[in-house]
């Protein structure tokens, strides 16, 4: 209503309204959403969030909070006609303490600009993803963002200390919650609490986290393997060998390898082609200690007949090959045509079953049932490909592919979260006393419900 | 009541139920703390807690739930008459993957056991204090335990996947959060939000974690320090050269040495008197590279003039008087007659000053002003002695060392929580909004009000 976007421009100047051209914030980079959202509002600090989100409250205006909208569920983007209340120009506070190593900034920092900032004190961010060049440290806190580096530093629970959030109450209420120091038991460790809450409990305006020592090596080797039980005894002899160094885990099949060679012409590293490739990652303070222990753990792996295959990255070079394997496997799949993409975690007894399963289940409906992955976590990367998209192959796949994963210990998502995409099977293995608690919860940070609705609660 | 009585024996047995012998359950083990509780509960089940707390709720009778009773703030024992929940028969069930490194257990297991049990599989608990001979992991989760390995495995945020709680509700409804992966991304991180909640939430019954390699090789060094800021370098020095390795990082200053030496005849190791001493420990999995790592970091410590002296360890007993001098320090100032003990976080531009500013208020008042800590976490255990308790002395300190701490950007509870003890100074430092928003919490949680009360919130 005009209304509206007179109070909108009063709060925020005519240049934090923006009405035109705001298709890229409406719709989600890979096109699969796309609202109808007709307003971005861009405020630049935590009180001007705080006005919008207290008019907003007071008239049942719904909003969508964006951080860099890189997102894989739709999760921020609107479905109907909310607002959008962009992360973008909250970009500015930005402190660090290089004996503690603790970060605190605006919630609309992207994470490579951070990591970038920190390297030069010799820190780096715990978590690394695709999209680091785009997504914001306010939306990796509110996705809990996983990513390549979770198995050594654990996801970002094991980092948080602090946020600032602001609600969508009639106050526009906001919190400071949590501290800015490393141990704090003085109250509820609420902070916790809008890791994974997907922008549903509040808007957070600035985040304050542990950052890690910078590596001053880092070690890659790509292994191939014969069968996938032998993939499991790789990976628990790497985290028993690399113990301290290992970094990251990372699975691909002879199927997405296939893919990777066909549809971008990137070929393997290893000279036989094996059922399973798996890349290894190191990072530590020491080099020649870190070589020494990848040597070894890859002389264990043949001596014990748990590879076919293994080959150390002599230079950054070769590192670099490898991992432009693994990197490039989500744009290798979309060249089939029509990708369908999951993100699910099983217990590792039933990691690889489930592609078995769904070859079996999809038949030649699929052009291609591909694997990757997060082996280390227990993550899989699961993609099925089609010329075009294809109702028969839906049918046949959903919700079968999330009642398997739930039946099987696993869960429906990973890292991606809920969203728009995955909430009709966000009920699947949750029990209703968990379904009331995560209402309630919601209702105490959001009693009008105008934030982010129609999706994960 | 009688008829109360009567129906937590119909519940429980009668071996379930303790009237008589019960002044361990209701006074803590450093004996500040006594309550006046007449019934000790020993539920065998999570179903069996779900039906004293229905009951509970329903009748509107308090309850306290117990761990091992090691707390040091009188959180896990009656203030008046509440009942108090033993955890201690709740033991059986254990599982462990280890090839994920994922642990679930019953709350009552005691962290020994559990650090035992993992030993012979490879693996170890994350965390280690020392009451670990007492403790419970579902005391542990419930007040989001610290201790000596934080700066190298992070809070149990980092290790906490999933819990079984039951809820001081009409129903004791039992509730399944979380899970038992490493990613799980579809819903609430619900079972982060009783880290840290001091048994005000619910009753923990089950634990879900993850566990991480037992090193095969561990490192000890003792520092001697001429300044607080030198330890800070030191410090410093430590996370860029011993990375991936460091597991502690523990500060001792020249009159806890003092005391140690007079009240317990323990000498310190380094021949030289220091004003400050420091115990750095390595844990990895190279004995050679660990030993060659910690000799260049305190070669670099001696030629950057850190240090004025520097020992490593050269056999387990050389390392095991280095740590008797740490571990007995709480013990030590005890011999004084009666100590004033303080567990708060400081940025460490003040973690010492701290000391330094009570030195001069408490004056002669005080026998000793002695610090230890963890200064890797900004954590400081400053204690205070005198020869009996003195009001006088109390007036000098309280409220002010916990206006101080929270004015100069410290916590008032690094790790100990809240408890009795803290409930004074709880608002410390708090926003209104903060505070309301826990209130609202807990009322979900605990609708009548019973669990924990007079405590935390």
């Amino acid at each position: 209503m005009q209304s509206d976007l007179l109070a909108f421009e009063n709060f925020l100047g005519k240049d934090g309204v923006q009405k035109d051209d705001i298709s890229n914030h409406i719709t989600d980079w890979t096109g699969q959403f796309k609202g109808h959202g007709s307003v971005v509002l861009y405020p630049k600090s935590t009180e001007e969030v705080s006005a919008i989100l207290a008019y907003c409250s007071r008239n049942k205006i719904a909003v969508v909070p964006q951080g860099g909208n890189t997102g894989l569920v739709g999760g921020s983007i609107p479905v109907h006609d909310e607002v959008v209340l962009s992360m973008n120009k909250i970009n500015k506070q930005f402190s660090f303490d290089d004996t503690m190593g603790i970060l605190q900034c605006d919630a609309g920092f992207i994470l490579e600009e951070l990591d970038n900032k920190l390297a030069k004190l010799g820190y780096m961010m715990p978590f690394d993803l695709g999209a680091k060049g785009s997504c914001q440290i306010g939306g990796n806190v509110a996705t809990c963002a996983g990513g390549i580096r979770l198995i050594r530093y654990g996801s970002l629970h094991a980092h948080l200390l602090g946020l600032t959030v602001v609600l969508p109450d009639e106050q526009g209420s906001v919190l400071h919650l949590g501290s800015s120091i490393r141990k704090d038991n003085t109250s509820l460790h609420t902070p916790h609490l809008f890791l994974g809450s997907e922008g549903q409990l509040g808007v957070i305006t600035s985040v304050t986290m542990t950052a890690v020592p910078k590596p001053r090596s880092v070690q890659s080797a790509m292994l191939g393997v014969e069968s996938f039980k032998k993939c499991c005894e790789v990976l628990k002899l790497a985290k028993s060998s690399l113990s301290e160094v290992i970094s990251s885990f990372e699975f691909l099949d002879a199927d997405i390898m296939e893919c990777l060679k066909s549809n971008l012409d990137l070929h393997p590293v290893l000279s036989k082609s094996t059922p399973f490739s798996i890349l290894v990652e190191t990072s530590g303070s020491n080099e020649d200690h870190d070589m020494e222990k990848m040597s070894a753990f890859l002389d264990e792996c043949l001596s014990k007949n748990l590879i076919l295959d293994g080959v150390l990255a002599g230079s950054s070079a070769d590192a670099a090959n490898m991992w432009k394997l693994r990197e490039s496997a989500p744009l290798a799949v979309t060249r089939d045509g029509y990708v369908y993409k999951h993100d699910v975690s099983l217990p590792l007894e039933n990691y690889y079953e489930l592609t078995n399963v769904m070859k079996a289940r999809c038949g030649d409906l699929a052009k291609r049932v591909v694997t990757y992955g997060h082996l280390g976590d227990g993550n899989t990367h699961l993609n099925i490909t089609a010329g075009k998209r294809c109702e028969e192959l839906e049918e046949l796949m959903y919700p079968f592919l999330y009642e398997w994963v739930v039946a099987h210990g696993g869960s429906i998502s990973a890292e991606h979260g809920i969203g728009q995409l995955k909430l009709p099977y966000s009920n699947l293995g949750k029990e209703s006393e968990e379904r009331l608690l995560t209402k309630k919860l919601k209702n105490i940070f959001d009693p009008n419900g105008i934030l982010n609705p129609y999706k994960m609660i």
